[in-house]
């Protein structure tokens, strides 16, 4: 073993492992030039090296937070000289100011194999239907709520498949809450910090009646729909009421192949979606689907029952309607559909910008169906990934 | 005054006024054509006016969702006749199932008009500098706490400065929740509900010394930086620490004009943000400066100490890095701050996305300095603003 009791530490107060070693390091009129043993390569910016630096000056090792200004770095800096460390730490020699920077090689092969991306240690997704995954990945829940490994397996399968469910989470009101904090921050909205799914008096929303939901996104009018959802159920003694689980992803899939005008008009033309209520007035303009540059499906936005405007000139509009219809009836066909009876304890966490959720009709006069439920931000569970997966 | 006791509901559930008088309504292959007295005139989709009346089995006037799916309206779906009522509701006659829907005049004036729209009703946006605005808008406190009609004009300079200031808000703790619950719902972070920014043992941010802080927005790490900021100060008697607010959107105006090359860095190039923390890892990568189709700016994305990495291509580091360097010089410049101190009393709402805020370095041992802040999604603010522009 190396000793690295005299290494510099990494700005990003990650012990990375150290790589395989440092074979040359050559200044050139930008930055750094690294080359490693194995043959990975690395042009390092003069002024990236520089900002991330970890001294009291540069990167705060208390606060962890970059104390220069990057403005009062002068234009004319430069590498003067470099040098490997016994150890394997890089220092450079700077120019104009002849300071000098140390820096930690595992640090710097993790940025050489981009191990700082956002994406980076994620699982891969995974687009699914009712043939390939008759039911939802399923975890213990009071493993996840006391263990790592097991909250990591249960995340995991979350991110990949956009949904995993817990069985047997103790059923006292607030539950979902703890269960949320093994993730992160909860995001409260207008329907509150935490929801309550039940027959109500007076409801404002059709998730609050007996009646059937169809598949959908929540909080469409929003601009950022809430990125996971979780619902806990505490009872459910009625008649009917069957979830009904949908990957968004794989139905706009299956239309892009299917039929590639409907598909143009899903990911082109915007619909105005809004709620309708006394007190707030929510509005958002965007596509059913959204894709990334590559074309790579991204997000679903479909609340059906907020659908309120095209946004669209009027020459779009019977197109983006037949495609609308059309992805309506692809999610709502039984080869997409996982759906599975809400057990009092089942606790199901869904990506709520790619699954559809929904339910049959249930008659409240024949027992209780309670649900509680909260939002966190898709970045909340990025966040929770990527520590436990930590070195 | 017309009588509209007849009248049937707005599916959007506002009064809408009902607008000059409607001409002509004829039936086409896909829908209605609709012709006011004053020469407006719209083409009204037959699915979107199937789906858009206010009945129990259409859009539920209880719930005022719609539980009509779109895909059990029949393809065939035409109207047959079209009238308009002696009060000046239209009435169409559907084929093929024979049904009648009635809709109100003022609601399809509204839709004509674009009164539907994100943006209707809300002040154009100005961008501004120290020399336009030496002094922050500033509003009465408890005026916004008990009025609707003083929290409407706060709101709309907020909206259209980017920043508005109240003055004798009182000083009790948890004060600045108060006034946000005026606006919507809170969005906790990783920093908590509410945050206190004051000097503290173990920061884990620069905000929590008595440090200076370049301008900045909060946040770049987060997938979506918090819309709105508030800081309300319940004391401040330490020696300087003046606050800075510069709106980002000025400064990537003056940076369009004086240097197109790094302009277009600043809207092009990505950079990852990332904060570093032991218990979260936020990573989000976005150009600095964010534009719309139309070329307008529409987000500053810019917390210089969270700043991690290029990512991109290696050839354009140096530009890029220059373009930042120069964002952030003429961030710093006078030309565009607007510095002032807090004052016990005073509580500052901004737009985190367009605003940068900073401040002056203080010395906690001269007295105490303390500031209690929250954060709300943007849209929490349009929605407000929309409910309180209803007629």
């Amino acid at each position: 073993m190396r000793d690295d009791s005299n290494l510099p530490a990494s700005p990003d107060f990650i012990d990375h492992p150290l790589g395989p070693p440092i074979a040359a390091v050559s200044p050139s009129a930008t930055g750094l030039r690294i080359d490693w043993a194995d043959g990975v390569t690395m042009d390092a910016s003069r002024f990236w090296l520089r900002e991330n630096e970890v001294a009291a000056d540069i990167v705060d090792p208390e606060t962890r937070e970059r104390v220069l200004r990057i403005a009062d770095v002068p234009d004319n800096l430069a590498i003067a000289g470099a040098e490997i460390e016994p150890e394997g730490a890089v220092r450079v020699i700077w120019e104009p100011d002849h300071r000098q920077s140390r820096f930690h090689p595992g640090w710097l092969r993790h940025t050489a194999e981009g191990g700082w991306r956002p994406q980076a240690g994620l699982p891969a997704r995974e687009s699914w239907t009712a043939a390939r995954m008759p039911e939802l990945p399923t975890f213990d829940g009071p493993g996840v709520l006391d263990d790592d490994a097991a909250l990591k397996g249960w995340l995991g399968a979350l991110y990949r498949y956009g949904i995993a469910r817990l069985v047997d989470v103790p059923l006292a009101d607030g539950t979902v809450e703890r269960v949320a904090r093994r993730i992160g921050t909860i995001r409260a909205s207008n329907f509150g910090f935490l929801f309550t799914v039940e027959s109500k008096p007076d409801p404002d929303s059709t998730a609050y009646t007996g009646a059937a939901l169809e598949g959908h996104t929540d909080l469409a009018s929003r601009e950022v729909q809430p990125g996971i959802q979780m619902l806990h159920c505490q009872e459910n003694t009625s008649e009917g009421g069957a979830s009904t689980m949908v990957d968004g992803f794989a139905v706009a899939e299956a239309i892009r192949a299917e039929d590639p005008e409907a598909f143009g008009s899903l990911v082109r033309d915007r619909w105005l979606f809004s709620n309708r209520h006394p007190e707030t007035d929510f509005r958002w303009s965007g596509p059913l689907v959204e894709t990334d540059i590559a074309g790579n499906i991204v997000e679903i936005r479909n609340t059906g029952f907020l659908r309120a405007n095209p946004d669209m000139e009027s020459a779009r509009v019977e197109i983006a309607y037949k495609a609308v219809r059309l992805f309506a009836e692809r999610a709502a066909e039984n080869r997409f559909t996982c759906r599975s009876r809400f057990r009092a304890g089942d606790l199901v966490a869904f990506d709520n910008r790619r699954i559809l959720h929904g339910r049959d009709s249930f008659d409240p006069r024949t027992g209780s169906r309670r649900l509680q439920g909260c939002y966190l931000e898709t970045d909340e569970l990025l966040s929770r990934l990527r520590v436990l997966n930590r070195p």
